[in-house]
């Protein structure tokens, strides 16, 4: 069916001036862009007079599964954050309350205009979140974690030997979910390798994610260089910094993608570049959790391909790309004592374009182009936190906010119209998330 | 008329457990709790089952007038921000465009569940803002600037001569407004003198504000130690740090309130303590201007009253409370490497009864109590962003927004109702807000 979204202010991408234009859409992709006064011949016209559209967001790294553990963990040192609350939390979950996270934690993106996310779950369940977003609409790039060595000394957070694998097992179920997933829904569901961490698995397994990456095009995700103390343990126990070892074993290609890069010195910040890997900053959990700040404007003028994660929601609390966005570029400034750094355009060109460009996916979504995916999101920008109205992108990054999303169309469907989940039943779903919390706390309480 | 709120979850202050009771409430005070199985006998019962009432929060430190300026002085460098936008507009305001800003920011501020602000006007127009904020029901003290001496260097942002008043202009222009405004609408209305900082006053100009806030009650509030170039010069023209040079011209005591305090030392922060001064950090403002990261737990330990403000839109870009307690605790955390710094009930205490008390209001508000002024704000919790559903104070501070207030009352009176200004036409004051933005750019143009 072919869609005629006319009469709003389209930002086609971070650097474009936002024009009042009609916009055609065919089945899922778009068509093209035409002046106010001609509205072209389509199946359906739907006029958004003075509505902002923009590329749908991209939030490159989240863990959907702990939405359901949102202000459960606040304020705790780092160690008990981890082994008193999130690994046993985790370990807790049923296929139920998996499902019921990601349903959470999907439409808290959507409703915020996100369309793309690169989803980490839990060792368990991985299948009940890619459903979950499959069901809504999401596009996703998801997989399980992989761990199969327990190398974290029990001071740093140890974890449970629960989760733990064989090199074997993890592999096995990894490519399970590969063969089930992968490719899905036109494209929308890709799978992707994902070890937790260095100290976490063993170097065979890292080698062996690195030979099935460049097999199956996918991406190997990972957490790197997050907190002064682990990267440290790394350089003790494998001899190198975490991004020279991942070097090392091969992995240092455009199909890695690291989360976080918040302790990287001038070196580590050259492979980044050079070998073209992905860096997801997540700036409010490197703050809540104590990290640092990540020298993010440093790696931008390196021409490091920068995106933005929420993380988990427990260590945020929220999943939102308005807000990393604010931050991120409020903290530059601030710690620079430059408040020219990270400016406006630059930050949300790596919420959209950036995003898409580390999971591979910029051919297809990260701007308004004819030819790409009809991936978009429909701005009110009339609000009292942006008034007197302006269509600009600093309205977006220092003023925006979720409330302003209206509609979200992702591959030229509509999943949110205005304000709603047409498909959803929001209530019900709260109310067994509610039910389902409680279930998981219960069996928290009595380990 | 005596009004019972049944079935809410009430917080009634930082440290508080919420519990689901009724309050009842008078012409403008809190009569009493109770019991959800006791409602007592009201002229009228409103219920307002699941949602969440809260202290309406305060803002110490805004600029009304500059909320017209919103979007239009973005990611400069702090000269050319003050020197090339700010200046200039601020001159080019009329009365009616200075009215409209004050209102499009009150309605913000309401809307986002603040209660109570302290406003800094501008030079000229002072009285069109607290007419505003007189009409639209916000508790407020509020001041005209105060400049009668020039001593900042061209290069650091020398502001227009235009400003200036002499000595004595400048002071009675001051107590025209005091005298015409302080204690108006059973003292709802509070004035206060706002010399701009110690750069742009003489010591003369000082030294009668600190005898004439000793006669009147009411407090001195001014910009103090926000960056670290202008400390120095203060220092280098002065003799003595900001703090110290306002020691030495007897402003230091509790009716002393100052904006900012990035730039203290130890022996600042003791005097700031021992004389129970005011210090009003502004978070994202110090971010986007490149000023710094205020030592606030530090402040916070050594019991430093404290509050919070957002400055004025142009560098923020919101007025929102709630951005400005994420940013105040994330920021310690992640800077000290501390993730139990800053906790929510803390920063949220700073919000409410930090805020009233830095004011001298904290007898009638800041928290929910038996005989405190009806100042209060009405949130309903179960949404997206903070599924699954949680009463705590985590959920206000790290997962909060503006879109949770549903109706926010002060002085007994609904100002904001079910998200609606009952009493305003908010599109066509927005209208008018636009048409007035275009004739003070058109004067800022021709300048």
């Amino acid at each position: 069916m072919i869609k005629c979204l006319k009469n709003a202010v389209i930002l086609k991408h971070a650097y474009d001036t936002p024009v009042r234009q009609n916009l055609l859409i065919g089945d899922d992709r778009i068509i093209g862009f035409y002046p106010v006064e001609h509205v072209p011949k389509s199946d359906l016209i739907i006029d958004l007079d003075g509505m902002m559209i923009i590329p749908g967001m991209v939030q490159s790294h989240v863990h959907l599964p702990q939405v359901m553990f949102r202000g459960l963990a606040d304020d705790l040192p780092l160690l008990s954050w981890l082994k008193e609350k999130i690994w046993p939390l985790e370990a807790a979950h049923d296929a139920e309350s998996t499902y019921l996270s990601a349903m959470l934690g999907s439409m808290e993106l959507i409703a915020g205009g996100v369309t793309t996310v690169c989803d980490m779950e839990s060792v368990l369940y991985a299948e009940e979140s890619a459903r979950a977003i499959y069901e809504i609409g999401l596009r996703a790039v998801f997989g399980k974690v992989l761990m199969d060595y327990n190398d974290t000394p029990p001071e740093l957070g140890g974890m449970p030997d629960t989760f733990f694998e064989s090199t074997r097992e993890t592999i096995d179920k990894a490519m399970e979910l590969y063969h089930g997933w992968h490719g899905k829904a036109d494209n929308r569901i890709r799978f992707a390798f994902m070890p937790r961490g260095i100290l976490t698995t063993t170097e065979e397994l890292l080698q062996e994610l690195a030979y099935l990456s460049s097999e199956t095009g996918c991406l190997v995700h990972t957490h790197a260089c997050e907190t002064r103390p682990e990267s440290e343990l790394v350089e003790e126990r494998r001899g190198l910094t975490e991004i020279k070892y991942l070097h090392k074993l091969g992995l240092t290609n455009e199909r890695l993608l690291l989360a976080h890069c918040v302790c990287v010195d001038d070196d580590d910040i050259a492979i980044l570049r050079d070998k073209r890997i992905g860096v997801v900053s997540c700036p409010l959990t490197n703050l809540k959790l104590g990290s640092g700040i990540a020298p993010l404007e440093k790696m931008r003028i390196e021409n490091v391909h920068l995106a933005f994660g929420s993380d988990g929601a427990p260590c945020n609390n929220n999943l939102d790309i308005f807000q990393e966005m604010k931050f991120a570029s409020l903290l530059q400034k601030g710690t620079l004592h430059e408040p020219t750094a990270m400016n406006a355009r630059d930050t949300f060109d790596i919420a959209t374009r950036g995003g898409a460009n580390v999971l591979g996916l910029d051919a297809d979504i990260g701007t308004l182009e004819v030819g790409k995916k009809a991936d978009l999101a429909v701005l009110d920008l009339d609000q009292h936190e942006t008034a007197p109205l302006q269509y600009s992108v600093s309205s977006l990054v220092y003023a925006g906010n979720p409330h302003m999303v209206r509609h979200v169309m992702i591959d030229g469907r509509w999943v949110y119209r205005s304000g709603e989940f047409p498909d959803l039943d929001v209530a019900r779903l709260r109310e067994k998330a509610l039910a389902a919390q409680k279930r998981v706390l219960s069996r928290y309480e009595n380990k």
